[in-house]
Formats: structure tokens, C-alpha cells, sequence
């Protein structure tokens, strides 16, 4: 089993979420030959103001 | 201390939240031996579009 | 790098959660040694029915 | 599917890890209506220099 | 900015994890449109005693 | 109740861990107006080959 957690900003489509999961599936299944199936993807999607590099928020980078 | 973090899918009930919450501290302050109020849990629920299993989003294999 | 993960009730204002990750960084950068820009923070906040101590969801210890 | 992610002290019996698991699988799967085999425990074990409550390390509190 | 956390089996040779990370980051930068400098990887690697699935350890497992 | 899980390098000396969780406490309680005591911190220390930017581990970069 391989748990895969992506932390993401949110606003993803579902489509580019339905194809990040099954390629990163496919990377982690083919290098660790693991079954497709027991490789579990989390998309853990945060808002902009849930998230900071430098110390700086992402929402207040945005009006930089 | 202990800290339980359990990722389920969103839409349980209250109740079922209250029940899994106390049991889980009940398991947990049982065979560690530690106080019950030093047992955390944290609910992290995460909707079908956000957890996939074989590269498949759970939204998508609904429709299957 | 450095990633702080902060997990926190969820409803604090924005001016709050700023000067918390501003703060955070600041510290972590001076005692570790690393750039302020390789310190990255994520805030999860969640809710009072997610959270339990002693087996109680924080939800339900307002009540009381 | 049902992650539970324990964080815990290290130095914990194989047997107690055991039963541990053995428990908290059975709970999450009664109150949640998961199959046994869908729910999946990791243990994040820790030493006494990893972790602080009040801002002091556990391996400083020994001393004390 | 990306983080993908792996858990996964120790155990994995230095050769593996440097191919994993490698592809794991190929993907995410080109179906999210983020810098590969922006895409971080910690692989997060368990004991056999450590994880369970049906709430039985992986440790145990090998018995069988 | 306020939980720091920092993701750092390992390696850094009891003496830097003891200042940073006693720092980062100090921050988030008075931020957040949480007792120190219901600050609970977390370090989850990494080696060079479990952790990657930009698609390298940081233990190849260290040969560059």
C-alpha cells in the first residue's frame, strides 16, 4: 500500500484532479510495483489564505 | 499524549461523529495507557472528488 | 525547508492567521537557520464537531 | 475507505501495537460501516525529543 | 507551491526513491502548471510494525 | 488546542529543538490566546533522501 497526500491550492477543475490521481497512480504503482489499487491519493486543498511561504500569506500576495 | 487523525469521507452524522470520536479515545486510552483527556482526535473529511483509490476518483467510480 | 503545519480551530480572523504564519516563520527561520522563504506554513483549520479531547467533540463541550 | 494515523510515543510492545490496531480497526469499521480490510491504521511513533506540550520537550519534562 | 507527501514501505533503495520523486514531481508540475522548484516531496517510509490494514500489521502479515 | 507539526532536517541539536518548540508555543499562544499548555508541537524530523525539491532529493543536490 502507498498513501499519496497532495496538498494543493483549491480551484482545481475535477478534470485536472481526475487526471493528476491517475498519473500519480500510475508513477507510484509502475516504480514501486505496487497494484494500481493500492495506491490511495488525498487531494487536501487549501484556500490562499490557509497558506504562507516567507511568512507571507498567499491572499496577500496576490495584491503585490 | 496520543493524537488520532482519521480521514473519512464528509457526510457522517453528528451522532456517528459523537460515537467514533468516544470509542476511538476509549480503544486508545485503554491499551496505551494514557489518560483519556490526553487522547485528540481530529476528523478529517474529505469529499468523493478529493480521494481516489487506482487512480480513480470515489466521484467518478459512483457513476460506474 | 521547512513546513510548519498548524492545525487550529477554524474562525479566526484574517488579521490573526497573517500575523500567525508572519510570527511562525519568523521563528523558525532564525533558530534553524533557513531562508525566510524556505519556511512554508499550512493552516488546517477545522471545525468543533472534528475535534474531540477526552473523547468529546469540541461541539458538544459548548454545550455543557 | 478509513485512514487512522496514531501518533504516539515510541517504545510501545509489539504486542500492544498489536492489539492497538486490532481495536481501532474494529471500531471505525462498526460505527462507520467500512469493510475491515478498508480501513487502514499507520503508526506515527515519536521519540520524547520530538515532541513538546506547553513548550517543553518530553524529555525535559523527565527530569523534572 | 505542491507538497506530496508519500507514505510508503521502508525499505526502497536510494535508486527508487530518486526515480519516484523525479516522476512524481514530472507529473504534478505539468498537470498543475507549477515550477518544479515549487513541487516538494517527503517521503514519509513505515515499518512493517507500523501499519495495518484489517486490522492486522503488516509485520504479522508475513507470517501467514 | 493548537497543533505544530514542523517537517524539518534531521540533525539539528537537542539544544535547537528545546528553543524552537519553546518559541513556536509562545507564538501561537499568544496569537491564538490558547494556554501553553494546549500547545502541542510535533517534529518530524526527515533525512536527506526522503525529501525532494524541484524533482532531486536534497541528498543528491549535497554531491552538486
Amino acid at each position: 500500500m502507498v498513501v499519496l497526500k497532495v496538498t494543493l491550492l483549491e480551484g482545481r477543475s475535477l478534470e485536472k484532479k481526475r487526471e493528476l490521481v491517475k498519473r500519480l497512480t500510475e508513477v507510484a504503482s509502475r516504480i514501486l510495483y505496487e497494484p494500481h489499487e493500492e495506491v490511495r491519493v488525498i487531494l487536501y486543498e487549501v484556500c490562499k489564505d490557509q497558506w504562507a511561504a516567507g511568512g507571507v500569506l498567499l491572499s496577500d500576495k496576490e495584491g503585490a
